[in-house]
């Protein structure tokens, strides 16, 4: 069954010099981007709809690769982040010092937080293994510090389908629950079933689903089944709603986590002291600097930190799990439900990330035969 | 004449266990503190006094070394840098991975800022060393961004001095002249006395001597020699006086940039809107980390950056260098001055950094009979 995912070289572009990797091998550098549709064992269901397959883009620079994954709720399309990054010129990219990982950052031109995501991952891969290190090791982490990783309950149709989904994934230490179902009940319902079902770690997703006048009800109302964190309650739309909302709630609330609302590093800024943290998405973000930007930002602003995902491959997810040592909450799990990863990268056990000790990424494509 | 700089052993702490560098030589871990004594060729006068020697502190952290160099013009001394290097536990501080920079460093108590640098500067040497790559490298920077340093004219008793130290650093593409020396004339005259002698572009540092008003009164009046930017021109003692100056001063003056006003991250957030840029001082910020985090929230909020120093050895001057291509500015000839530098490191030609190749800051120790 070859062929389960769709594999489209659509820009193959070489530099003029081959360079040598560290171990003094040639290496002949191209950029060549894919596209690929990821298919869902189980369908998804979140605030903002229901999805079976998400699209994605990697893109390979030399023996690098990186991930920019589509997210439906967002403003640009598949095609759009295949032709930002089939227009970029490695030549130019890279000048005259491939290991320059920051000025070739430095040289990409703005462009969807995917495309760009996926470059800066895979110069950051090609980077690190042409220093022959893992990438957290070139950040100074220890692996040991990444926090374990949520695993998220998608808003199912009935309590019984979601008490099932609670017992299967039993031994996690964190259960993520999607909200925004239809009403306000029926969210509260679903964080009391799951309390009912489990003794583990809950914290709630509502995707934007609430007006400030509706959060202000119901989180004082979720927070006494014990959340670790409340994430996006308010619409993106207007970023003052954290402010007014912040009064209207009691102390002691769980932290509010801003996802939607916390695009760019000027978000974060017009957040302080509204949301207590952000959730960072490198696709969101646009790649791992960026991202770690952000994580110096918020930190300097007291805020939390929370390192997200959307449905991707072990290439995306295995990028931000080498962040995962500097935040507080990691929710990693967005290549689990994936039927037809192309990688494999980081490995993930109950909610525990043990990352590869190659150099780079770490990441290994399977062959078509494995994939089958 | 060996012991032209005073060489104290402080405190000798070792590893239980030897760890291996990247070539698998044994290293024997060991952090030992020095408390040295930088003699001026000249005397080196600035708003604040004369200066004929400055205190400074090495610590050695296995093959890494760091400095913390004493400002004589801060709330600390070079009794309390030592006692703070020497109160530090290597084996507390490594844990089990000493790879893991970022642990050890958050493992830092707090402490003086030249003390924190000293530290912070040694693990980074030490990490880079075990690596095998010169720190930059490790940064994904290219050198060869660093923008040329300024060299310094301190304040002299007359304008013949003046124009002879001027002339003195001909061939410099950048002069930063020290002002805040009497009065807001003689202030003037040094930037008219110097644009007279010289075609190099100008840059002054008024150390805090200026009040709102006279600020408001000089700024417009220096412009007019074309300067390239304007260094502290307020006291420390308000942050909101930047704020107050902003509206009293035309459009298109150079840029104002805070140097003491901006010692912690929180300073740049109330100075945004009112300084146009930050002087990064690692002795200041307490390290590279620090610098770097500092530099990106800089860049966040829009400011421009400036990498300083003060009278320090090279191993001081090197560290800051490997941050040079990160800035707009660079001042960065502290050592310039110093007649018994017990290191070698970056070079400075007319004003251009060139970055040793070897791993780790690069630095050398000289022998006691090559400092002779």
């Amino acid at each position: 069954m070859a062929g389960i995912y769709i594999f489209m070289t659509l820009a193959l572009k070489c530099l003029s010099k081959p360079i040598h990797n560290i171990q003094g091998d040639s290496l002949i550098m191209k950029l060549i981007v894919e596209a690929i549709t990821l298919k869902l064992k189980t369908p998804f269901r979140i605030a903002h709809g229901t999805s079976v397959t998400r699209d994605s883009v990697l893109v390979h620079v030399g023996d690098g690769v990186g991930e920019g994954s589509i997210m439906p709720y967002y403003d640009y399309t598949q095609a759009d982040v295949v032709a930002y990054l089939q227009n970029l010129n490695l030549d130019t990219l890279l000048g005259d010092d491939p290991l320059a990982l920051e000025e070739a950052l430095d040289r990409l031109p703005p462009g969807p937080g995917p495309a760009l995501n996926a470059i800066d991952t895979a110069l950051h891969d090609f980077w690190a293994k042409q220093l022959g290190y893992p990438l957290y090791r070139l950040w100074g982490l220890n692996p040991k510090q990444a926090p374990p990783t949520s695993i998220t309950i998608g808003i199912s149709e009935n309590e019984d389908e979601l008490r099932k989904r609670v017992r299967a994934v039993e031994g996690f230490p964190i259960l993520k629950l999607k909200l925004g179902a239809s009403d306000l009940k029926a969210d509260e319902a679903i964080v009391r079933v799951a309390r009912e079902e489990t003794d583990a770690c809950l914290c709630v997703d509502a995707n934007s689903a609430w007006s400030v006048e509706q959060a202000a009800h119901i989180i004082p109302r979720l927070a006494a089944y014990d959340l670790l964190f409340i994430e996006q309650p308010l619409p993106r739309s207007d970023i003052q709603d954290w402010h007014r909302l912040r009064p209207l709630l009691p102390d002691n609330m769980p932290p509010l986590i801003a996802d939607e609302s916390a695009q760019q590093a000027g978000d974060i800024l017009a957040l302080a002291g509204g949301a207590d943290g952000i959730n960072i998405k490198l696709t969101k973000a646009g790649g791992l600097r960026e991202a770690r930007r952000m994580i110096t930002l918020a930190r300097s602003l007291g805020m939390q930190v929370m390192l997200g995902c959307s449905v991707e491959s072990s290439v995306g997810i295995t990028a931000a799990a080498h962040l995962a040592p500097m935040v507080d909450f990691a929710d990693l799990d967005g290549n689990l439900d994936v039927a037809n990863d192309p990688y494999t990268g980081v490995r993930m056990e109950k909610g525990y990330l043990h990352l590869p000790q190659k150099p780079g990424l770490g990441v290994t494509r399977l062959s078509d035969r494995e994939l089958a």
